[in-house]
């Protein structure tokens, strides 16, 4: 995990510990060791194995996580996920961060694999958006990934997204394709968001690096597709759920962006049972 | 919003915007003033109606929203919720922060409602749990309670909770609610969890200030409760959803704790519309 | 030390560090070892201990120190506290943030067991108010534990309290009461602060969690707490110094706050003396 | 106040609001407005009165303070320090911080007064030390000066002090002082705290900026001082309370350095009463 | 200027105010006024015109700038740049942050123009590094966009550059790329650094989205780009200063990065003059 | 390196890395491990060999840098700085940050060196100003110290500078040194700025602690260093570069300051060759 992440880990066990664990503090003697294992309470993807020891290295260290699956795995109800070793006051101070962010990561991840099978073509790509938790861009866009999808930009500065205001104001798609490659570096793409095929047209005169497709039917995306030559990217947007993805298959088009991946997340459910095999799951 | 949340919401737009929004700040001029709505696009709860201008003002203080709602007001599809006017950099450049945050707080708000009409039962209140996103602790449990339900203990540090390795560590139940008791001050609550009648029992001979019947049927529930005194507080929590939550109506119970108010939130659908009356609602 | 206190501590440093401690850099060599020992130079109550070695790790770990008694120890002038071992750069320049600390808990612990040697009545608890120095609550909170106090509310977020101006506004005691409860968690108690008999029988009426006597005698206290059911407690505040403390034991009352334990700190005097045997206690 | 104390009493509202005041929020609406005034409850000198419109600014600016007195001022108790005016819930959720740090400050400048007043002799100035409470040292600091001090160095960084431990090490004051000279600039004094006739000479031949009589009678110092040449300051420190202060007037030292003004402070009480002319000075 | 960057400056300005600026509030009363310039002292672009405000904001606002130039005006020793007017105190107080980082950028912004000037090729264009001053990523980047320069990629995470040691492991250019191509999204380009031809065949046949020579001369990178198809950027990178540039004019290459625009600084110099005239430009 | 400068290369390495180094993650897998070598690419002073295991600590450490070489040594193109060891991820996404605080501090600390040759005159000692990067003095200023020279003040908050407009503003000279006087503690120097032999001879009349001789020429100063008794300190300043340098030898001043030391700095050119000896220097 990097640095940036790590740091803002701090700041959420600072969040949910403030000024001390009444519970665990008051009961515990500081050197009771104790040992307990994260198991699944449903069947998908588990994402995020790294938090653990993240979280019990920013609260001293004094506990160790081993997981037993990977980043990625699919895994069923009863699986265990990892096991931890140490100060039962660690173990129970940082477990509902470790269990908020690893139900959540997993929860994005269980859902962009399914939206990667229920696509069903792996010629078009699985994309998020910016429409992530405030604050949790890193972790939902890690978790996206370790589900199958890639991550559209991170955020308003790594990539130019043109729509309708922009391009109004600057006369045309030309006209903001134009102002905007005249001033930014190499490293940086522009996608243009379009709606109708005259639209599509300017756009692919313009030379734009990606043609979005916004709220279009799969006849349209299928019919478009064609007529963007090969070096220009396109990508299929709006209006998408699980329920119609499939018919945005074999439309030809290299990337599909759904907000739903991160905005409307449903936690993956996991439990950390302590030693003797109790669990802890309850608030 | 207080001054702790004001402080996150700037790093939430640090997150976004980074090193500049290269697409607002490319295209537009400095002093290019616009205006836009923001409009449901789902039926609920309205809230974090407050998120907008401190946003604005985070960003220089050069655009003004103007609220057409209340937080707390149940809406429709096609209500217009606010109206922004200013400088378009500003109102382009936080709008996704704006929106990210309002549309999971609606999400949460929306879905508290839902639950306490679902319950029907005034007698029994809905609460929160810790199980939200990480770092948004503030914002997820202001929408319960905008929504119309309460907030459970805000972290570890105000209220004390009593589960199974607390009880087995101290001995009892009776130790465990004794040990804390000597120590904490005249603010602090102790709640104790309980799955057994004879748990119950202990409980209340324990002198608990409020006992948590966790996972237990409406049934138990009904039954137990007649055996709380008054003055100590009952709570049912685990294992329920909208589904069920109605069998638990008149059961006696004073709370009723539901964890995925918070950790599966589905995003209330928002977009902001700009001047021309188009919609900007993609990534 | 909790996660949040450590931060604060590093703060604690950069404040008197800055950038650089000329004297110890520029005179010693860095790998030049050293030891000394703290010295009491006060009776009284030690706490802070586990101050030293978090000071010592956050200027990168090249120090050790091993205390010779317990948090909440008895010591007399001229007990050994605790040694230290390592870099001499280390122990002089952590050594004024180490003092400073550890010296306001002590004297905060102290001048707690004072009180409660003074008042001599166990069924009465000495507790704190938020009358800490601006940023040290969490240090000076837990100095008043450690002298045998407990903890009033950490801050205005975990606890109620409703004075004379929220009394007004309400209407009445009743109706300040009933307003706060509709709104608030199982979790959080609400505490009245009443000066008159009308107000206790109110506040009685109203079924508050606690009841303030503010600024009563030790008769009128004695007389009121008997009116006050078992399962409401009681608090007496006001106008209470050592001197006139003794008078309120016995008066009935669950628990007395006195601001003086945090906003008049007497430090307790502690010399760290390096290995010659020398003493630089002086800035 | 500078920026960095202003960021600091940011801080401090945090730590003592965290999420939200529960006690005016959930009873007053967000409109009310109302104004009171700030009160002596001692006789002393007043500090720190540019903290209540800098807590008001960081809490949004709904409130107005305006002093009726000045820093420095000696005032009686009953004296109206100044008036404040705007929403209720800003007056009442600045207070406690506005107290505690300008009680504090009060205390500190109140002490330094008394300590000038005692000493009478105005050719030694009083001054303070590093004995600061932690995150403090401006604020201290700064009374110090109000109450007619001067400040000592201000960190490690800003100034080298040679105690024992230094000239041991580097084998003499000659030796310390050559050492040290050798590698800083010229904005930087050395001062060398010395406790025998010996080694005051030994750091007058060093040519030392400042000597420090460490621990010394007023004979002692009386008679060393002369000894010193004018160009080179001295400074009075160590084992000095109000009771034997006087004691060292006229003996011809430029300093007089106490501890005790910052390290043990006794908050000059100063009361909040809102509107209706209601103390509201309890927890 | 974005809010990243503001809060950048709040910290440079406590790094160089800390505890007070001593001169400034020992001397002036708080309320004088006063105003004066900025003038040129050298030829060149001037750039970093907004910081002025940005400074005096964050010191409360008591001062105004008004610019006479705009961010990238070629301007001549003497030119006034603009005019400030408010509290002495935070003209005096501000002016070395604001002209350490506008002589920083404005020093770039001329290198920059100089650059281009040199070069005198407008079909490639001068681009920057990574190699920026520390902590002012943003700032020596934005100079460089204003001196006429675009920005290569702003850090590690918004661009691939694969080097040798990535290709090595990777097993081939055609293997590095394909790797990442798998695992990036839309928005992210493909920087391949080469030395022969082969290495740059085989990164055209990888359909590298650029391709960078590294350390080639004029003659190479003429006859290289030729074989470059149009889709495919190109950037001449290493071993190139103001003494070579012009040599790889009308190589057809895309971009020239150059390090030193921002790894050697020469500041351009700018002087404050207040009101009577007179220069305050040292230390 | 001190707590403050560490906690600021957090900063500097979440400034370039962001949400995550895209080449190294994508390539490398997590426990690849090689090794490098930093190699001189120019002649001059080496300074910063702290950082590069700062950084790899602040990674998660693991990688370990040897240095071959000490701050302050002459090397030559080609000596080999130290060497690194452990993951190549590590080594990688750390390089750039290493090399560019590297690179500044070793640039400065070799103009500082040069300088001192320059001059030739050991009793005039080279000192810097607060002419540094924002956001960089810590490090600015300890490559001054490693190239041979002294520091001026940190800030405005350790010495006071008086120029014309403080002095114009209290009256005189005099008058100001005496305003100032008064109210500093005995650590604080004063330092004068003069452009006359009046304003000198006021200066020494004031019995300032230093004297800035402000744009003199080598005659001036000499003549003028004559009047001013030993015990207050001499600085030249202003108008002053390498080329001029060498004419204020033996003109009697204790101090020269240098704003070029640190306003604009030619970077130190060292490379990090990884393990196949390959130089990875661009971008």
């Amino acid at each position: 995990m990097n640095l940036q992440a790590q740091e803002q880990i701090k700041a959420f066990l600072i969040e949910d510990i403030g000024s001390g664990d009444l519970s665990a503090d008051l009961i515990f003697e500081q050197d009771q060791q104790s040992s307990g294992v994260f198991i699944a309470k449903d069947d998908g993807v588990i994402a995020g194995l790294d938090i653990a020891q993240v979280v019990y290295d920013a609260l001293g260290g004094q506990a160790t996580f081993l997981p037993a699956v990977s980043d990625g795995d699919e895994i069923k109800t009863g699986t265990i996920i990892g096991r931890a070793t140490g100060s039962i006051r660690t173990l129970l101070t940082g477990e509902r961060v470790i269990l908020n962010l690893m139900q959540r990561m997993s929860g994005i991840a269980t859902f962009t694999r399914q939206a990667i099978t229920t696509l069903d073509d792996p010629t078009i790509k699985i994309c998020d958006t910016r429409k992530t938790a405030p604050g949790l861009r890193y972790f939902d866009k890690a978790a996206v990934r370790i589900g199958g999808g890639v991550n559209h930009r991170v955020g308003l500065y790594d990539g130019v997204m043109l729509k309708d205001n922009h391009i109004a104001y600057a006369g045309s798609i030309a006209q903001a394709v134009e102002k905007v490659r005249q001033q930014i570096g190499q490293m940086v793409k522009i996608e243009v968001e379009i709606e109708t095929k005259a639209q599509l047209l300017e756009a692919i005169a313009a030379n734009a690096d990606i043609i979005m497709f916004d709220n279009r039917t799969p006849e349209q995306v299928a019919e478009w597709t064609k007529l963007v030559p090969d070096h220009i990217l396109t990508e299929i947007s709006g209006g998408i759920s699980l329920a119609n993805l499939a018919t945005y298959a074999h439309t030809g088009a290299d990337y599909l962006s759904l907000g739903a991946l991160t905005h409307s997340v449903t936690a993956f459910d996991i439990s950390f049972n302590s030693n003797e095999g109790e669990k802890s799951n309850h608030e």
